[in-house]
């Protein structure tokens, strides 16, 4: 009976236009065959490791368990950082020790955690530069044919944690911000529908107020359908954060929004 | 013996700069990993719906029966939009009933038609504004698995139809527009073969003459290097319809052409 | 027991909004379902065959034996320039006559080089405009059948070749060019690990002294990390030569740098 193929995911901020990337696939079918590749993005922007973060966190409960995620958002290529491999939500990740895990970190359940170090599963010959296709996807695609984590090299125990907004819970309101913006203009913040939960039991959702920088959202929407015509609105969007999303038209333009700008919802 | 395996399309306004794709190929694969996966754009303008439905028809006759395609330009999401499953050209068509599916019903034989009503094929704990994740991709990756059509809701025989740019013949012209713009400035209208062979039977390609706003041109060419240097030409294009184009050039910009322009063939 | 799947790779200069691409690979799969499809790019700047060689030289080297190289920049589309099939480095290219091949034939010892000629694997009432589609793919489609290359056409001795630019070694010097400028903006020079090591034997990496324009680089580094902040840096790239870059940032805007700009490298 043959084995089931083994999902391994890319994120990178490599772009798409030079031939990166594909490089990195090249080198892993030349381990494994027997793999789906799936592009999670390559446009994070250059060396944007919280970007990257929030990205992965969002996309990678969308995949089953035995997922490889391979993770290339390495400013510190070819300096003395480390090379992980994590065992978490029954999925793993490949990542630079730089903080890129931070958010699987923080929302699951975490299993063994390893450094990269055995140089038997590296490509020949290895780079300075290009990791990503060196060690990376090299690895990955030992680990699609069989190979145990614990075989990579030894446990980690500090990795690099970094700071992520915070989101600040009152008896009347929550504060949190703009973490993420994405193609539509859409406002993703890191305000989850649990800390609306614990501060607003029983409050309809016409009652919120949400207010960023001059401008006023009333009453949290279900769905985009709702909004008023060609105004703001708010919502729980799909990450299970509230978004503020303008349908047809783009929150960040019609805002003059910014990643990092506050976020408040009060009780009207 | 092995089945075949399935080939899912993803025809979206997603972009790629996001994870909104890769989120949906994780949950098709999430149900059957026997699938490829393909590709046909992301980057259809915001909701354009009229564009996603060109791009649709010209691709999907290069697949081979069965293929599923998936389309998601879906400005109703959340809404009481319904969506759609079509049986059409020995493929199947999982759409937003929202006019998207439009020329296929124009150009094949149509099969069954149904709404997709049944949530035992939907993820667990839809969103309301993520529904090519939560729903689109939850079935097809079902259908991949051999789910009968029939199987997802109820017959469908008044779905959602949209005006499209028409065809005028008279006994010396025809008369079309400019339907698409390539990413070479292609400008590929309405105006097919069967159009031009109904109207100038026995004419020679160098009798015809075309004009788009203030620009003529002379004769049909047979393939761009027939062009004359740097000026526009027309010719039947890849998708069988006529494109006016200049060779090393953007036609679109050299004629500051947009879409809807009328275009004109007649007899010299 | 199940034949190794083939790899088919498209490089082409279509770019991803159209659905050009698309229909090529539904056309792959029409003819062999059991492919791995790899995107090289396809963000190559409209007809650049210079560029189109390049990322194909660094990027089919990361692939295994078998795999099937599939070139579309092909300005001469429609015309009577030939379709070529190439052995080499243990890989099959599947490239129009027109030089993009050019790196291939200059690096790798080359094996059967034929003409595609035969119908039969083409696809039926193929388009003048779109070989991609309804050649090279249908091609490409057979051959990971396991139809010979031999089979497609008559031997060809002749190929197109195309100036590229060359570099000059000296006594105390070498003298190259940028020859790519990758997404990041890093200069990649045609001199190559062994011009330096011709050259320079002997000479510590510290005693480097590169010009480009104006600007001077002492010292060869290793890696990025070792750049000093802010300011370009010289170092033996991912594809073995010489790049130019500044870590964090861009070398292509710092040094208003353009292709083709010459390299030169003297001993301190």
């Amino acid at each position: 009976m043959a084995a089931e193929k083994q999902i391994i995911t890319l994120l990178t901020d490599f772009g798409t236009s030079d031939s990166y990337v594909a490089q990195m696939k090249g080198v892993i079918l030349s381990r494994s065959r027997d793999v789906v590749l799936v592009d999670i993005t390559h446009e994070v922007p250059a060396q944007d490791i919280l970007t990257a973060a929030m990205i992965l966190a969002d996309a990678c409960s969308s995949f089953p368990p035995g997922t490889i995620h391979v993770i290339v958002v390495d400013p510190g290529v070819g300096s003395e950082r480390r090379i992980l491999c994590l065992s978490a939500a029954r999925q793993l990740f490949l990542a630079p020790d730089n903080g890129v895990l931070e958010l699987i970190y923080r929302q699951h359940k975490t299993g063994a955690l390893v450094e990269v170090t055995s140089e038997w599963y590296f490509s020949e010959g290895i780079s300075n530069t290009f990791h990503g296709r060196d060690i990376f996807a090299s690895v990955a695609g030992h680990l699609a044919t069989g190979v145990r984590p614990s075989r990579l090299g030894p446990k980690v125990t500090d990795p690099v944690r970094i700071e992520v907004p915070q989101v600040a819970l009152s008896d009347n309101q929550v504060e949190g911000a703009v973490v993420y913006i994405d193609r539509f203009g859409n406002l993703v913040t890191n305000i989850e529908r649990a800390h609306l939960a614990q501060v607003f039991q029983g409050v309809k959702s016409s009652q919120f107020l949400l207010t960023i920088g001059s401008v006023q959202i009333k009453g949290l929407s279900r769905t985009y359908a709702e909004a008023p015509a060609g105004g703001p609105m708010c919502l729980l969007g799909s990450s299970g954060r509230l978004e503020i999303s303008v349908p047809g038209g783009s929150a960040q333009a019609s805002l003059h929004a910014s990643r990092g700008d506050p976020v408040v919802v009060h009780r009207l």
